[in-house]
């Protein structure tokens, strides 16, 4: 491999990031498989943590949840250790971020239950390659991002508004898109909202309150899929001792083949 | 309602087995609504059992998970009991059947955690409607059912062999048999194997471990799917020290129509 060419496979991906060469956005790296979201709890945070995930399927779809105590995700990526193998992340007590870490070696202990959780990347990249286009990809920017005023299913300490990403679509291609992207219910599925920002509660759709403001074309219409923010905000508000994900577009690059979570 | 006419709601076949009226199997009640698979376990087996569950998703597809102590659920049937509300249930202590009660108000605990897990009916009533033959039902008998020798992937003290069902399918239906189960990935989804009982380490498929034996004719073959015995051994194995389950083949009713739980 020469130096300047992108890891293809997701070993050499994470092997690049845990030697400390990598400490970028993954967006590019190891293309065609899947990229996760992280999320890591104490043992006893973790029931609750997963039975919101069970409860609100769409903004937190459940890859693999890991043993107690243990790094590896023994399905997603046998031999991967979640400590050293994304290239940055974000430790929280109680709620507050405390440090944005390359490694989180330090943090790690006994008692931490590791989730991944699917991404957008993965359904994003089934957009393009039938051709339905994907704006904040052609901006080179960030999706936009919206709080909604719909609530989750609460589980415990765990509870918060859904927050959807928004993609334009012109209004000929919504029902492939629709398609298109409940082919990967792993990767958040099918839209949960079409049109009507204010039916969602977004007053404003040209201020998003995450990522950047992207156009919307005549013709084309917004088009609102759960995102993986919304466990990060439910996380904020259980405030546990210690918690640590991923930092946002610093992904897990997993061992599966997108193809491997289609559901059909 | 006449008194000899089944309950055609979810909430009037409730109430009749809450009365105690109905103490049989639940097929045939509120037809085109999801029945479901009941296991409680103590909350500290909760997060091991939820686990187990989503790492096994075919043998184990969550429905619902309930809050610690609450025997309501809140998102299948608001308003219901699952105290109550099964026809029949089965006690374990330390894994050992101890009772086989209408009832189980006086085992009930602020601790237990409650699961619905979705079953082969709502699938089987697809296949129906579709015209796909299934032969124990014709038969009026109960579903052959076989353990493998395919291991599921464990989560603490829960292990165990997928148990599967199986139905015979003639040759020429078998892909739509295929494409109508996997619709229903919340009730088994789709076969896990297609003939070759061999190599699922079924060494008679005349003798099943469970159920009743059913004809296999001229150019039909055996198609199994992922089996709702396969949580309870499981169970067994963990032994906690209270465990309780839906008595075979009697359910708890949902107010979910089969509709609701399609994937697409």
């Amino acid at each position: 491999m020469s130096r300047t060419a992108l890891p293809q496979t997701p070993a050499e991906a994470r092997a690049l990031i845990r030697s400390g060469a990598w400490t970028g956005p993954t967006s590019g790296l190891a293309m065609g498989y899947v990229q996760a979201n992280l999320v890591i709890v104490p043992k006893d945070y973790a029931f609750d943590f997963l039975r919101f995930c069970v409860r609100n399927p769409k903004p937190c779809p459940l890859l693999e949840v890991t043993e107690p105590g243990s790094p590896e995700p023994v399905t997603a990526a046998p031999g991967a250790d979640l400590r050293t193998d994304l290239p940055r992340y974000r430790v929280f007590r109680h709620g507050e971020v405390i440090d944005e870490p390359t490694d989180i070696s330090a943090y790690w202990r006994p008692d931490l239950v590791a989730f991944l959780l699917g991404c957008s990347f993965t359904f994003e990249a089934a957009l393009v390659r039938a051709g339905v286009p994907v704006r904040h990809i052609e901006c080179g920017c960030t999706v936009s991002m919206y709080i909604t005023n719909r609530e989750c299913k609460p589980a415990g300490p765990f509870s918060g508004p859904l927050v959807v990403s928004m993609r334009p679509v012109p209004a000929g291609e919504i029902a492939r898109a629709v398609q298109i992207t409940a082919q990967y219910p792993l990767a958040h599925g099918s839209p949960v909202h079409i049109g009507d920002p204010a039916g969602l509660g977004i007053a404003d759709i040209n201020r998003p309150d995450f990522g950047d403001p992207v156009e919307i074309r005549p013709g084309e219409l917004p088009v609102f899929w759960a995102c993986g923010v919304t466990p990060q905000l439910a996380l904020a508000r259980a405030k546990p001792d210690l918690a640590i994900t991923h930092y946002p577009a610093h992904m897990f690059i997993t061992d599966l083949p997108d193809e491997a979570i289609r559901a059909f």
